[in-house]
């Protein structure tokens, strides 16, 4: 038989054994970390980021064996993948009613905790370390905006204050604050890829980003509106549970391809996949439905998601931090974090509402600071010298990881604390 | 802050957007392709494979925007990782327990059952395609010898017969067939690794890779089954669900990475992996345990199983079809594979046992036999002019293929049909 023209190269071969036990050492480290923290009333995230931090720094101890999972390419796309499941799947705990009843009171709020933080952020980078582009010091704004949803939900879900008016201005809050969130990424991101084009950002163009971020997002959940129901009611005709697991996962994928393709990051259109899917699961009709799509989503997640909370605390650098100068610029952007959430009390607008506990439910930044944080590490940007270097290096990326594990630890003993004391004061009353 | 030593690269980043769109398009494929076959009655792995046939051959009408995945290193990491969890999924589908228990009847069925069609499929080698390397024949000896449990059993549970006779002589030794047929595998993969770096596996080598086969899946068997009740029942007290699926993947994960070290597919490692686990499901203490792991890990296989499966149908060259050669090499090729599993018949001691449809039911080869000639496509050997060439060439693939979907493809009618044959005398009776 003559020798064939197409190589059958790659079918089970060309995946590293590393890689197999990688993730094997990856997952049970982010297991047991997260295990640690929930057993503490802490969110498992924070447990899945020491784990990777710990792993990380073996190399300090001379243990060298885990420094190639740090630039494994398959490793990185199984990160990636998590963190677009993880997106779909904040999305989907969204609710897009509930972002339009609770009014003007979430809408100040997010306007206000996204506007302040980021000014904060921006004016303490800019003033703590001058030597940074201008377009670093507004990057380091940009990752203040967010509010993790997922944990702020869980938080007050655990403690029982779901039906509360507190509550529900926090979460609506804190869904359009990442739509706000996602919106300013897309802008700081397109600034900084105009300046290492060698041109400059102008109005008009950040208009433009902003526009096209809008009508994604409007066309994704418009289309998606009116095809999803459509699409699952088929899939529910076909019985087999794998249909509605792919399908959704198609979605979810083909929005996050759609969105890399109009310039924007591939996890504003998971969140918009899991947006649309979960405005069609509060339909009473579809309620089987809901509880069945996020049960069959979470095993994908399980196994996914640690990998990049993991890989996120293997790149850090705990060496960096005997610096005295990144200690101080971590605490510092904590405070302008913390400092920047609690001005968005202010805007609610009705009264006998506890302003502190909003405030407080705004402040976890989770996994959305993170990605924000991963994203600007691999943005480059021409520094004085004409070389080429990440916005956000290594020193400012372990600053802002010091931010998130202390505003995402912060936070839940703080509602609670907040919260129940409101309930002891209607009680006296 | 000066720049940091570590370039802090990949994360949310990395990811060709083109594997997004492809995961999705293989995904939808797969899905309908899969759907179509079921509501046919025929397993929905044919429809999966067909659809990566139809999707890798629109090149021929000039749509080459496909051509990228069969080469895409993430996919095919994606498509290893899913086939390991296949594996894993058919250990754990397989009951220890009741390969000890049949006896007799189940080992010389698969004894027989391995060597007859494997002597056969090398001797039709040999005679139809007398230039290939002898190592050659030999290899696509191996991929007639493995017996797809996963397709056996599910005709027989479809058919409501698990209880039979037959049923049990069958599945048990469909599954003494895969562990043979990975041994007969890790031998002649060994013998052509050998025949690559120049030398000749002697009988002492052989004798060694059968030893180191047998010792690892012993041990594994004998190292599971003290360590892995107890793993459970740990992960039992901690809870939360993610905790069992992420440590049975782990397990999993870990078991092939060993076999990878000691030089077996790691494929032998997720199927040992499985048979341990599966042991433990069947102690009734544990009967909970059981439906859940299979619950949990079923959408992880939804989302990974198709990408291995399509795939395969995507390096598949129609065009080598038209070929009467290769054509007629599938054909002989399938004769040799379906007459070698009916002398199988000839094993069962027992009197009354319909020994035709033992003989049918071990049949399809389904995953198996693909797993296995995608492992050939990746082993090279030195061909008489000196460049090295894979083992199984497109063309063989493409008969390899032919063969494995007409035995799957035959299977489930003809079982139906002589199990009910059988009935229908009993009645007579």
């Amino acid at each position: 038989m003559e020798t064939a023209k197409f190589v059958l190269a790659a079918i089970p071969h060309g995946l590293d054994p590393a890689v197999l036990i990688g993730v094997v050492v990856m997952l049970v480290a982010a297991k047991l970390g997260g295990e640690l923290f929930e057993r503490r009333g802490q969110p498992a995230v924070l447990g899945e980021l020491g784990a990777g931090v710990v792993l990380g720094n073996l190399v300090i101890f001379g243990f060298t064996g885990l420094e190639g999972l740090k630039t494994n390419e398959t490793i990185a796309a199984l990160a990636e993948l998590g963190v677009i499941i993880l997106l779909f799947e904040v999305g989907l705990e969204s609710d897009l009613r509930q972002m339009m009843e609770v009014g003007s009171s979430s809408l100040l709020v997010a306007v206000l905790g996204v506007v302040a933080p980021f000014l904060l952020g921006w004016a303490v980078s800019a003033y703590f370390i001058p030597d940074e582009p201008m377009l670093g010091h507004i990057f380091i704004g940009a990752t203040l905006c967010a509010t993790s949803v997922g944990i702020t939900a869980r938080v007050i879900k655990d403690l029982g204050k779901l039906a509360t008016r507190e509550a529900r201005i926090i979460l609506g809050a804190a869904v359009i604050d990442d739509v706000l969130g996602l919106l300013v990424l897309a802008i700081v991101a397109g600034a900084i890829s105009a300046a290492a084009a060698g041109s400059v950002l102008s109005m008009m163009d950040v208009g433009l980003i902003a526009l096209k971020s809008i009508v994604f997002l409007v066309a994704s959940i418009a289309i998606g509106h009116s095809l999803v129901p459509r699409m699952l009611r088929g899939a529910g005709r076909l019985e087999t549970r794998g249909v509605l697991l792919t399908l959704a996962i198609s979605f979810c994928l083909f929005l996050a391809w759609a969105a890399a393709k109009v310039g924007l990051a591939p996890i504003v259109g998971a969140f918009a996949a899991g947006l649309v899917l979960d405005e069609v699961h509060y339909k009473p009709k579809d309620g089987r439905t809901e509880r069945d799509l996020n049960d069959l989503l979470q095993p994908v997640s399980t196994v996914l998601v640690p990998i990049f909370f993991v890989l996120m605390g293997l790149k850090v650098d705990l060496r960096l931090f005997a610096r005295m100068d990144i200690l101080g610029f971590a605490l510092v952007l904590t405070l302008a974090a913390i400092a920047g959430k609690q001005i968005c009390g202010l805007g609610v607008v009705e009264r006998g509402v506890n302003r502190l506990a909003v405030g407080i439910g705004m402040i976890p930044r989770g996994e959305v600071g993170l990605i924000f944080a991963g994203i600007g590490a691999t943005l480059m940007l021409p520094s004085a010298n004409g070389v080429a270097e990440p916005v956000i290096d290594s020193a400012t990326f372990g600053a802002i990881v010091i931010m998130v594990i202390i505003t995402t630890l912060v936070a839940p003993p703080g509602l609670k604390w907040s919260l129940s004391r409101k309930s002891r004061k209607k009680r006296k009353d």
